[in-house]
């Protein structure tokens, strides 16, 4: 009765398994998974480049089912991924999104979604609005991700946005800061993808027919996921630009950066996000969600699922436990 | 009478020629050049690497003998580097900086200042306060590309930046970002260059004797010159924090770039900066530039002089036509 099942993660292997049931600490809920998302980072880790073990997945959305101080019990909720540690010197001075001892839902040093039942802290967990679907839901944390991009740097109204990659994310990020009211445009590798864009009205651009004009763009969101990417950014913005980095590829890439000196380009990293605004932006707009899920598999189907999710010419593949 | 003496750089060779005295046109002045630094990139140019022929030399002071308006004649004067062509579709943006047409003095498009005497146009000249000294005033041109960090990004007081490189350029950095009221130090690799920063009272750290509390740097100027320079900043500073990039190397370098995605870490290209706040520095502060001067050569010695610029342990090496 009081097992669960869960994809765990071990000697290169994910495997269905029954675990025992996590019990949620006095500062924790426990949440019922009713959907998880599969994302890079997660086929990152099934190659054992982030060196994580254990049940991986950080995209959810699900149904609080015990809350030691009985508020949250019963509500829809999605959860933020980070938990900090309160404690080491970075935390100290507030910096809590980059703790030295950050532990990260399925990331890092804490059990995941890919699973019946998760824990996370109170502080971690936001409510889902009543219109927005668990088929919405369970993309809050990429969303957050693209409002990220807002949240850190002054993008301008006038300056045109490029998004440069047409995976889950790209199209993802390219909603997004259409949806907080910026132009943007998307280029890319696979025209089934791009076709994903036109329900929102969103430029679309197959990487190999790019019209001429389209340089010295003010803005370039870089987030091909591929080594080569970095490079083409560089060229497609213009001097004094931003280039948004959203990759993260756990090898080293060969790049020429001189023209980032001499154009004066500035290169920003962005990673995860606040999930306030992103479901404010979900709440009132539509994103048209359900163009971007190729799949919805049961968790007994796990490995099948991340096979699928790994071929690049899927978008999200969800995992219902 | 009307010829010159000149610093020629022509397949693969510099060599002392006599060329024909330049003639300034109504938008121009000439310069009896006094002084001229040699700078890394004299040096790249040198290995053939910007694809540049005709005269180097970009830092000079010199004195005007020639105005065709003649306001600017009997000057004493420095001047700008950068030369747009205010007709190209950047140019109409305003955009002069990275004009697509740009030429610049000694290094694309123009003879420079290893001569006896220059033209530049009208627009890219400074006059030198009396109390600035010939060989202060040559150093206005690195001055204003340390400038340009504080012009282009917003530093804060409260944050110290640490800077990577103890070269002509790095050192130039920390008086200017001193004299500008920031908090610096310097990671260098000779402790005889690291020396020149006691009269500032600027601390200088070893590389190999780091302190393990230089760490978590919120901003790390990257004036190396090096292929491992970059990611060694990445290493110092702290997440969200900055790394300025003034390193222009001509080739590709390999480094692993997801901690700038993962730490949200900002990469800033800097170049060259505007003259009238450096003038002003040059004048309120001492630099203690004597410090920074090697040697000075006569033109006729320039290939020994670069030879002696090329040589690591050295500093700045001066021409005097």
């Amino acid at each position: 009765m009081d097992n669960i099942k869960a994809l765990t993660f071990r000697n290169d292997e994910l495997k269905l398994t029954d675990l025992k049931k996590p019990e949620p600490n006095n500062n924790e809920v426990l949440i019922e998974v009713s959907l998880a998302g599969i994302c890079n980072t997660d086929l990152e880790i099934m190659s054992g480049m982030l060196g994580f073990t254990g049940i991986p997945g950080h995209e959810f959305v699900g149904k609080v089912v015990d809350d030691p101080r009985n508020k949250l019990s019963g509500k829809r909720v999605v959860g933020e991924v980070n938990i900090p540690c309160y404690n080491c010197e970075r935390c100290r001075r507030r910096h809590f999104r980059h703790c030295l001892n950050i532990k990260a839902l399925g990331m890092r040093g804490r059990d995941g979604a890919f699973a019946e039942y998760l824990t996370l802290p109170r502080e971690n967990i936001h409510l889902v609005p009543e219109t927005v679907s668990d088929r919405e839901a369970v993309f809050v944390e990429p969303i957050a991700a693209a409002v990220e991009i807002a949240e850190q740097y002054h993008l301008k109204p006038s300056e045109e946005i490029a998004i440069l990659g047409d995976g889950k994310l790209g199209l993802i990020i390219a909603r997004t800061l259409k949806a907080l009211g910026y132009s943007v445009l998307v280029i890319g590798r696979h025209e089934s993808k791009l076709a994903r864009l036109k329900s929102l009205k969103i430029p679309g651009y197959l990487e190999r027919n790019l019209p001429k004009n389209i340089q010295d763009i003010p803005v370039v969101v870089e987030v091909t996921g591929s080594s080569s990417g970095l490079e083409r950014a560089l060229q497609l913005v213009r001097p004094e630009g931003k280039v948004i980095f959203k990759t993260t590829i756990a090898r080293k890439i060969e790049v020429n950066l001189s023209i980032l000196a001499i154009d004066e380009i500035q290169l920003l990293g962005s990673r995860c996000g606040p999930f306030p605004p992103a479901l404010n932006l979900l709440k009132d707009n539509n994103f048209y969600l359900e163009e971007l899920i190729t799949d919805c598999y049961p968790l007994e189907k796990g490995p099948e699922a991340l096979e699928k999710a790994r071929d690049k010419v899927n978008l999200k593949v969800l995992l219902q436990p």
